[in-house]
């Protein structure tokens, strides 16, 4: 994505350059679509047609956006939010297209939520019966996973820092911001986190092969492992594989480095060797996943009596999928006991690094809090000091608290929100709030018999689908940039 | 409460006036025990040598602390987080004497529990058959929320705007801090206040026996309305008193004055009428209960087909109830619905004004989060805009916001890991987050079978009891004041 500053803005030319972002997009996916029915003609599972219709139909209506668009033009910076949130919900809507068409039995709510679930990388499922779909339908899932990961990381560096969404100003590079006027020239930076998750994702797949998966699965578990999204081809999710313990320890591999800033990656690629350790985030982020592994191993020793092998295994696996917000399930985890229960409800909320493409708060929004806690206690003791307070190589200023502290108290906010919007739909407590809390953290299962890891969203009333569709991608666009197209401040003048 | 700037500071002088503060509270506590020992002997309930030797024990101790005091000295700031906990501490420890003499059968655990459930408000109890109970336990019970309610209003009024806690210097006055090293001068104020919480309470009483309670039945509800304590003398909580639906509103009425902000009623008797109506937190504390129990009535009438004036009354009810944290039940308001149950939860953390009897977060804290994201949605879209806000008369600095927002955080932090240490006591979801919920916000009841407003929490483990007894200290200290103390930082010079 290369954009130079060349006419200035006039509403005519803020149009056209919508179309032409909107236009590239649909291009992209009517590709994706096309190699998915090429896919389909190869594996015989006769959903070829209907992938190629939708092709078809998403490069109709790219066409027509293109004709309409004009050339790159300056955009002013509040235009983006409303850019970038008209992006996903288009890719939604068009995505949904070969899923309705090849699944005859699916309503209209059942292909947007699967869709939705799917291109946020929350990877909450309304379909059972996984083996028996063709597999065509889903490869098309896993894809959509793995372009939405993309999206995310892009957004999550390019994007978002501009924008200054809940303190990511402070992954603000000179990459990422010229003026406040144009959009990023970030594309050198762009290429190379595109090859880092390439090379990812083909790691990853190619190790789920040598680990004993068939061809399909590897290529589609692999996929959804780098994107953090956590679809699986059965219904008892990674837990197919529990006979092969090393696939589990594989997928922690995976999730877990696809939860780390991907431009750490690049640092490396570039000579910095030892940029991932020196990171604060990084470093929080591990403590984390070792104080909480550590812990739940030994709870499940002592208090359910397993073996120290499984017990680690399954542990590390369940913590590393729920934190990553990447949402596989081993086993039902929610069974181990009340501790774990309570364990997984929080661990919904934490995410991992920013920059990556997992979901959730993300572990520096949790760290600044901590630090403006401390910072509350020490002046409570010496009401005259000098406070100074760095984050790795950045210094953290009040504004900066500040914005992390606001998105993170609308961050429950809105998951409180969204609780009580299904708690109307009649959902029970617990599983109001864990998926109202799943969704909007991009996770995937919820908790109890309902949504939990071992149930299925297919049973929610259409209304609480909807509102669930809503709450992963108001996750997925860090919340502020939905809400404030909702602000009557936003459209004035 | 008079404290002059007399000597100058020692550690000598320091714990000379720790002992002159707590003898003189224990003079005072051991003063209510006499005269529960006297009422007790007036009902002929034989417990009356257990609170006689009480209040001997309680004396005594007093008589030594007195015996060790200095002059009123000049103090420290920051010794008055140790002081104020250490009052509170030894308040609950010394009360908790007679419940465990006149109870054969209660544990230590048991007695310490109901005690501070008793002087922090939150009314939460481990007894049942609450009818055969000897009246002077009830009377006790009654009578230690009440004393907690004025508690409760001094230090919020005379001691954390001083400290600073969480935003609490929004409502500093000039009364309330001279300087920064002397206790507040606030005699003037105090006893104001405590005419207004007398005034309250005989007016409370008075209805309740006029509205066809029994002489003791008016007495002891009296007092607990007016503390938002929440303790009743019957097992069916306020529900005992459905047959007269008159008592349940005008104990809603005492229920929403005791929590609105205490100095503001002597800014009546002072001559500022309108006074209350113009305050900002008291505006929307009204806003919230008017909402709530509005959205709450439809859904009752509707959902669960009951007619109009029951659906009002009982939604009323138990909406002040829990907004205001006082924590009486008329019925099992979770067995409404799933939406009731959610509301309730999150009713369970709102709280009332500041500088009233209630706990929680308070109406202010919300109101300035809420400010916070206004700014930064405004600050999104308009990066340079100058931002400034007013609440009340007073303006709002980013300082303050600060304050304000790492409170709440450390707050719903604080409940999530009490809910964790009560899940390792094999406490299940609900009844974990809800109880740490309630004890921190000093509620009273939880939801779910077994803490819910018809469940009690004897059935809890002893560990459990003792974590939700830190939690109700924790809550009514504002957290910040007991977390301090934990604090390396506090203890060093
Ligand atoms: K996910
Ligand atoms: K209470």
């Amino acid at each position: 994505m290369e954009y130079r500053q060349l006419t200035p803005a006039s509403p005519h030319a803020n149009r056209q350059f919508f179309y032409k972002v909107l236009a590239g997009l649909l291009f992209m996916l009517a590709l994706v679509q096309l190699s998915t029915a090429v896919v389909s003609f190869g594996l015989q599972d006769k959903v070829f047609w209907q992938f190629l219709i939708s092709a078809v139909i998403t490069a109709l209506t790219a066409a027509i956006l293109q004709g309409k668009s004009g050339p790159a033009a300056q955009i002013k910076k509040r235009y983006l939010f409303l850019l970038t949130t008209l992006c996903w919900l288009l890719l939604c809507f068009f995505a949904a297209i070969p899923l309705y068409l090849s699944l005859p039995e699916i309503s209209l709510t059942d292909a947007w939520f699967e869709t939705v679930s799917a291109v946020t990388t929350t990877g909450s499922t309304v379909l059972s019966n996984l083996e028996q779909l063709p597999k065509g339908v889903l490869f098309w899932r896993a894809m959509l996973q793995w372009i939405g990961g993309i999206g995310i990381i892009v957004m999550a560096i390019a994007i978002l820092p501009v924008l200054k969404i809940g303190g990511m100003k402070l992954f603000k590079t000179e990459n990422s911001d010229i003026s406040e006027k144009i959009l990023p020239r970030s594309s050198s930076l762009s290429s190379s986190i595109l090859l880092v998750y390439l090379l990812l994702t083909a790691l990853a797949m190619s190790s789920y092969y040598l680990g004993g998966m068939s061809g399909f699965d590897a290529v589609t578990h692999g996929m959804t492992s780098v994107a953090t999204g956590g679809f699986a081809n059965y219904d008892a999710s990674f837990g197919f594989f529990n006979d092969k313990p090393w696939l589990l320890w594989l997928s922690s591999l995976w999730m877990f480095l696809a939860a780390l800033p991907f431009v750490l990656y690049v640092g490396m690629l570039r000579g910095d060797r030892w940029i991932l350790i020196k990171d604060p985030q990084v470093r929080a982020f591990c403590w984390v996943i070792a104080i909480t592994v550590i812990w739940l191993t030994l709870y499940q020793h002592w208090h359910n009596e397993r073996d120290w092998f499984s017990a680690l295994t399954h542990s590390l696996f369940n913590v590393i999928s729920v934190v990553t917000t990447c949402g596989y399930a081993s086993e039902d985890y929610t069974l181990w006991g009340n501790f774990a229960f309570v364990l997984f409800f929080y661990l919904t909320f934490s995410g991992g690094c920013s920059g990556s493409t997992s979901g959730g708060l993300k572990v520096f929004r949790t760290q600044l809090a901590s630090f403006l806690l401390l910072k509350q206690l020490k002046i409570l003791i010496h009401p005259k000091a000098v406070w100074t307070q760095r984050y790795g190589s950045k210094k953290v200023d009040d504004e900066l608290l500040g914005a992390v502290l606001a998105f993170c108290f609308i961050y429950f906010a809105t998951i409180a929100a969204l609780a009580m919007v299904l708690a109307m739909y009649e959902l029970d407590f617990v599983t109001a709030l864990s998926s109202a809390a799943t969704a909007v953290s991009n996770v995937g299962p919820g908790l109890g018999d309902t949504v939990g890891p071992a149930g299925n969203f297919a049973s929610l009333p259409n209304g609480a689908k909807w509102w669930l569709s809503v709450g992963m991608l108001a996750g997925r666009l860090e919340i502020l940039t939905l809400l404030l197209l909702f602000s009557p401040m936003y459209w004035r003048n």
